[in-house]
C-alpha cells in the first residue's frame, strides 16, 4: 500500500518508461516526416485526437472502476480476517470453560501463523517462513508437505476443536458456532485465492493501448503547426497521464503481487498478531515500527 | 479465461472480420462517390462525428461495465463453490465420528463430480463425462436419465447425510449444519444458471451497433478532404477499437459458452479436486499442468 | 426476455413512432423557415448540439444503468425462487421421515403453484390461473377470496409445516430450518412486488425527452447548410438513436408487464416445475418447448 | 412516490424559478452590455462553455446516481420492512400453539402501528397519530412520553414475547427465531433513520452551482452574435435541463421529507396492514382507495 | 458532517489556495510571456484544454464515485453500530430473567463507552476520555493499559457475558445469540478501522492534479487572445472549479480525522446513549443541543 508520503518521481516514471520511449518516437518521426515530406501527410482536423481523448478517458474510468474495485475487495478481505480473528479468540474465551488456556493459546497461535502463511502464499513466497514460534515443530514439517499451506494450518485447528468437542470441553452447540467462523476463514482464503488468481480480462489493456497510440498519432500529425520543441512536451505530458492512470489501474488489478501498491497483507497480519497477543493478555506485546519507505508491504 | 500471455492476434482480428469488411466496404463507397460526384455529398462538419464517437463511448461503457459485472459474478460464484467444497469436507471430518472415514470419502468425490458436472452442464457438455472414478457406477447410470444431471449428484448426497442421520452417525444440530451447505451448492448452481440462461438485453447491441456505423459514415464524409490511403485506415483503425471492445463486452457476457474468454470452470473444478484431496490425506496428487494456451478453460 | 434471435425491425421501431413522427415534423420546418425567411434564423455554432448530445449520452448512460440494474434484480429474484424452491423440496426430504411422501408431494405442488401464481399476479393477470393440478379444490376456492394470492400460498404451506410439526414428524429444530426458506419466499415476493410498485422517478425521463427534442432542433438548425435529403435522414437516425436506448431502458425498468422485454418469469416457473417433479421421482416430465417467437415469457 | 401520471407543469418550473429567475438576470445583463460597450467584451470561442457543459453532465451524473442510490435504498428498506412483517406474522402462526390468537393480533396490531409511526416518525410529523385503533390507551400514553416512539413499540413487542416464553408458550429456540425478526426491525429503522438523519455532502451541490452559472456566463458571452430572442430562450432552455436534474437528484436525496417524490411510507404502511389483516383472517378488508393525485404519499 | 447551513466562503476556499496561488503564477507568467515574447508561444487550438478538461471531469468523477462510497460505508457502519446497540439491549432484556436489571445496566454502559471509545480512537484522540460514569474505575485503569482500547472493553462485555452463563442466568443458545451481536461489534469495529487505515491510492491524485496544471498551461496559453482582465478571473474560476470538487473528494476519503467533514461520530455515539437509557427507562434523558455551528462532529 502506498502510503501518504511523496512517491519517488523514479518510481512512477519508471512504470511507463517503455511507453513514454514510443510516444517520443512517434512525435519525432511524425515532425521529420512533416519537415521532409510536407505534402505527404494530411490535414488532420484537431476534432480527431479530442474525440479519441475523450473516448480513452471513458473507456480508461471503466478500466479505474473495476481495478478499484478489485484492490477494495482485497482489503475488504483481509478486514474480514481481522475482524473474524479477533471474534475467533474472543468466542474461544467466550465457550471454553476455565483450564482451558493452554488449548485457546495454541488455536490462537496458529491463527497468528494461518494469517502469515495466508500473506505469503497470495503473494507466491514461501508459505511456511517464521512460523516456528508460531506452530509446533511436528506440525510444521507436516504442513510443508503440502500443496495448499494455509488450508493445512486450517484443518490442524478444526481437528483441534473437533478434539475438544470429544472431550467434551465444548458441547455441540458452542462447537457449531466456532466451526460458523472456520468457514469465514475458508470464504476469505479463498475470495484472496479468487482475486490472486484471476486475470483481468487482457484484452481491454490490449485495445485500450491501441487506442492511446492512435491518440498519440493523430495528435502529433494534428499538432504540426506548432513548434516541435513545444509540441513534443505537450504530446509526451499528456500520454504519460494516460499511461500512468493505466498503469496505476493494472497494479491495482494485482494487489497480491510483491510490489508497493499491494494489500499491506504482511502490516496486517502484525495488527492480527498484537490484537490476538492482547486479547490472551500477554505483555510486552512490540509497537509496531514506523515504515520508512512511500510504501508498507 | 485469457492468460497473461500475449493473444495471438489472428484471434483478435477474427472475432471483428465482419465488421471490419463492411466498415472497408463503406470507407470505400464514400471514397469512390466524392472522387465521382463531388457535389452531390455535402459538407458535414467533423464536430457530428465526434460527438457520436463520444456517446459511443459513453454506450459501451455502459456495456463493458454490465459485461463485466456478469463475468466477475461467474467467477465469484465458482469462488464461492471453491470455498463451500472445502468447508463441506472440513465440516464432515468435525461433525462425523471417527469410523466413518468411506463415507466422508465417497461424499467428497461426490462433491468433486458435481463440480466437473456442473461446469460441463453450464458449457453444454456431456455432464456425466469423465466421473466414473468419482461416482459408483450404478450411481451413473440413474443420474444419466435425470434431465437436470447436477441437481441429481446433489440430491444423492442430500440423500446419504440423510441416511447418516438415520444411522445416528450424525445428530439433528449437525445435520442441519450440513444442510446450510448443501443449500449453498444448490443456490450457487442456480446463479450461474441464471447468467447462462439470461440473454442480455439484445437491444442494445443492436442500437450500438447501428451508432458505430452511422459514426463510421459521418466521419468518412468528414474526411474526404485527406488522401484516401490515409483516410481508409484510419477509419478503420478507430472504428476496429469501437467493434473490439465492444465484442470483448459480448464474450463476456457470456462466460460460459465453451470459448477462451470463459470461466475457467474446468481448471477450477480440478483445483477443487485436489484441495479436497488434500484435505482426505489422500497421497500423491498430481500438479496442475502448465496451461500450453494462451487460454484456461 | 428477448431472445438471441433477429428482433423484428418492425417491433423496434413501433415502440419509438411518435418520437420520430415529432422529429420529422421538427426537421421539416425547420428546412421551411430556413428556405423562406433565411435571415430569421440565426446561425448555430455546431457546437451547441454537439455538447448537448454528449449530455445526453450522459445522462442517458445513468438510466440505462439503474434501468439495467432493476431488470437484472427482479431476473436474480426469480433466480433465488429457483434456487430456494429446489431446496426447499431437499430439505423436506432431509428433515421428514419416511412415510410423508404425500405430504412432501402436497406441499412441493404448492411451491410451483406459488410460482406460477406470484408471476401471474406481478403481471396483473388472474393468479389462480392453471392451478387445477397443483393444489386441492377447496383450498383454490377460499386463496381466490383473497386479495393477495401468492401471500395465501405461503400461509397454507405454513398452516401444513406447523401441523407436521404438530403431529412430530418434525422436530421444533427442523422446523425452524425450513421456516428459514419460507422467509425467504416470502422475501423474494416482497423484492418483486418492491419494483413492480416503485415507479421510477418520471421527472428524469421528462428532463430528457426535454434535452433531446433541444438537441433535434439546435441540430437541425446547424445543419441547414447541408441539403434536405440528406439532413433531415441524418437528423432521424441520430435522434433515433437515442430514443431507441432511451426506450430499451424504460422497458428493462418494468420487468413485470407483460412484454417482450419482461422478465421470463411463466418459462422460470416452468422449470421450477420440472426440478421439483424430477426431485420428487416423478416420470414422463416434458421437455421444455422450444420458443418459436423473437421473446420468452 | 411521483406516479406514472402527466406532472403539471406548474410543479416542476415551481422547482426552479429562483435559478431561472438568475439566468434571465445573466442573459439579459450581458445582452446589454454587449449592445453597449461592443469592446468591452471578449470573444468567447464556443469550445469553453461546450466543455463546461459536458463536465457538468459528467458531475450531474455522479449526482444522480448516489442521489437514485439514497431513494433506491429508503425503498429496499421499506420493501424489507413490508416483508418482515408479513414473515412475522406466518413465525408467530407456525410457533405458537393453539389458544394464542389473542396474543398474536395484539403483537400483529403492534407491528401496524409501528410501521405507521416510523413513517410520521422520518417524516418529522406526530409519530402517535391514528394509532388508537392498534395499541392500547395506556400503551399509546406511555410510548408518547418517549424521545423514539418506534423505538418504544418494538420494546413493547420485544416484552410481549418474552412473556410468552415466561408462561412457557414459546420454547427458547422459537423466541431467539423470533427475537432474530426482530432485530431486522430494528436495523430497519436504523437504516432509515441513517438516510434521514445524514446530509449529502453540501459541498457538492455548491460547486455544482457554481459552474452551472460559470457555464451560462460564458456560453450566453459565446452566443452574442445570434439574435437576442433566440439566445436568451435557448439560454433559458439548456440551463434549466440542468438545474432540473440537479433539482430531481436534491428532491431523491432526502425521501422522507413529506414531499411528493419521498418513498411513498404511508401508502406501503396501509399496504402492510392489508396484509397482515389478511393473515388474521379479518374479514372486510379496505381496499386501497386510487390516488386521484400525481404522487402517493 | 456538514450541515444544510451555508458554509463559510473562508473555509472553502482556504482549502485550495495554495492551488489557487499557483493557478495565478501559472496565469500572470504566460500573460507576462505572451505580451513580451508574443511568437515564442505557439498558437494553442482551443480543442486541446477544452478536451483535457473533458478527460478531468471524467477522472473525477471516478474519484468522487469511490471517495463517496467511502464515506457513506463508514455512515453505514456506525448506522449498523446504532441498530446493533440498541437490539443489544432489546436482547438483554429478552434473554435474561428478571433481577439482572444491574447487570444489564453495566453492560449497556459499556456498549455506551465502546462507542465513545472507538470513535474517539479512530480520531486518533484520547480513547477514554469521559468514560468516568460508564465504565467501574479499576476497569478503566486496565483498559488504559492496552493498545487497542475499544477492543478491551469489548473483551471486558465477552467476559461479563461468560460470567452470566457461568451463573446459569443464560442459558448456552441465548449465549450463542447475543455473542452474534459481540461478532457484530467487532466486525463494525474492524470495518472502521480498514477505511481508517487505507490510504485511498495517492498516485491518482497526484496524476490528476498533473492533468488539472496541463489543462490550466494549455487553457492559459489558448486564451491569450483574450484580455487577461478577463482572461485570469476565468482561468481562476474554472480551475477552482476541478480543484474544489477534488479536495471535497478527498476529504471524504478519511471519514475520521477530526475535520468538519467527517462522520458525525461524537453525535451518533451521544444518541445511542439516548436511545440506551430509553430503554434502560432512564428518566430526564438530556435532548440533544442544536448544533451552532455550519458541522456536527
Amino acid at each position: 500500500m502506498l502510503l501518504n508520503k511523496p512517491v519517488p518521481l523514479r518510481y512512477i516514471f519508471n512504470k511507463i518508461r517503455h511507453e513514454l520511449f514510443y510516444v517520443l518516437v512517434i512525435g519525432l518521426s511524425i515532425f521529420y516526416l512533416t519537415q521532409t515530406f510536407d505534402s505527404a501527410l494530411p490535414e488532420m482536423p484537431i476534432a480527431i485526437p479530442a474525440f479519441i481523448g475523450t473516448a480513452i478517458s471513458v473507456i480508461l474510468s471503466f478500466k479505474l472502476n473495476q481495478s478499484y474495485d478489485r484492490w477494495w475487495e482485497a482489503r475488504k478481505i483481509w478486514g474480514t480476517i481481522v475482524n473474524e480473528s479477533r471474534s475467533f479468540v474472543l468466542q474461544l474465551q467466550l465457550f471454553l470453560p476455565k483450564g482451558n488456556e493452554e488449548a485457546i493459546r495454541q488455536i490462537a497461535y496458529r491463527q497468528i501463523a494461518w494469517c502469515y502463511s495466508l500473506g505469503q502464499s497470495l503473494r507466491g513466497l514461501n508459505a511456511t517462513a517464521n512460523l516456528e514460534n508460531l506452530v509446533a515443530g511436528e506440525e510444521l514439517d507436516k504442513i510443508s508437505l503440502q500443496e495448499n499451506k494455509p488450508l493445512a494450518l486450517l484443518q490442524l485447528n478444526t481437528a483441534h476443536i473437533a478434539k475438544l468437542k470429544e472431550e467434551e470441553q465444548l458441547d455441540r452447540f458452542s462447537q457449531v458456532q466456532i466451526n460458523t467462523t472456520l468457514v469465514n476463514f475458508s470464504t476469505a482464503m479463498g475470495m484472496a485465492e479468487r482475486i490472486k488468481s484471476t486475470v483481468f480480462p487482457v484484452t481491454y489493456r490490449l485495445f485500450l493501448h491501441l487506442i492511446i497510440y492512435l491518440f498519440v498519432i493523430t495528435l502529433s500529425i494534428s499538432l504540426r503547426g506548432i513548434e516541435s520543441y513545444f509540441e513534443i512536451p505537450l504530446l509526451v505530458l499528456i500520454s504519460s497521464a494516460f499511461f500512468l492512470l493505466e498503469r496505476s489501474a493494472t497494479h491495482l488489478q494485482d494487489p497480491f503481487s510483491n510490489k508497493p501498491t499491494d494489500t499491506a497483507v504482511t502490516a496486517i497480519a502484525a495488527t492480527i498478531e498484537r490484537n490476538i497477543r492482547q486479547l490472551l493478555n500477554e505483555p510486552g506485546i512490540k509497537k509496531p515500527s514506523e515504515p520508512d519507505q512511500f510504501y508498507l508491504l
